[in-house]
């Protein structure tokens, strides 16, 4: 079954920033920012690139549970930023962490962009989350 | 000792919008947008206003460990968007929301908005956030 409406996967792909929270060892919340698609098209799985195996990344592999939260630009009626939050779980794997940002580059800095900068990169990690709810305010609440 | 520089408290009262981090009861992260700003011009607690008595509310009285995120606009040298990550513990207390939200609404909407609209105001809860440390990517990474 679809957690995600259409608008909320138009969000994800929209090139916005997304708010990733993840737990820290004591409990506590984390936050980060990165860059997000779907691994596929005609799938749910958002997927973000790392290049370092950071913070975020390790928090994972202890407790998946984590959120994202994305403004849409859009205000509504009430003046109010509408805004899409998406609850999951995640999954850290070895991948081409380069590539994907490379992908993720057209989107969130332009279709001429290179990113990240150099060559030869190491593989890296992919952060594969699978939505479970969404909330906010926009077209999903 | 101050945890927020000049620019981080500039974030802060700048009129964007704050992803704001509680945990739930499990221990799950919880995330929800709101308008922040200073309690007074020379102190370091961040203050928030709400009307209703909800989730996120309930989750700081039972654990006062959350994290602010506030993107700022501004694009660094990479191509990247800077942001600032506070971290921070939350106290609820009853307060005037209604003249709090007022005034955030001057800041977040414009000069004349009326916020929240209506009369009569129940007094509603004021979240105080004390900060204990900023990260992110800007002028205080």
């Amino acid at each position: 079954m679809s957690v995600l409406n259409a608008q909320a996967r138009a969000t994800i792909e929209s090139g916005r920033l997304a708010h990733l929270v993840t737990l820290n060892a004591d409990g506590s919340p984390q936050t980060s920012i990165v860059w997000v698609g779907f691994e596929s098209a005609d799938g749910e799985t958002i997927v973000s690139g790392h290049m370092d195996d950071r913070l975020k990344l390790r928090n994972v592999r202890r407790d998946p549970r984590l959120v994202l939260s994305m403004e849409t630009g859009v205000t509504n009626d009430h003046g109010l930023g509408e805004y899409l939050v998406v609850q999951g779980t995640g999954e850290v794997v070895e991948g081409d962490a380069a590539g994907l940002l490379q992908r993720l580059a057209r989107v969130y800095l332009g279709p001429d962009a290179v990113f990240p900068p150099g060559e030869n990169h190491q593989p890296g990690w992919i952060l594969r989350i699978t939505p479970t709810k969404i909330s906010g305010i926009g077209p999903w609440s």
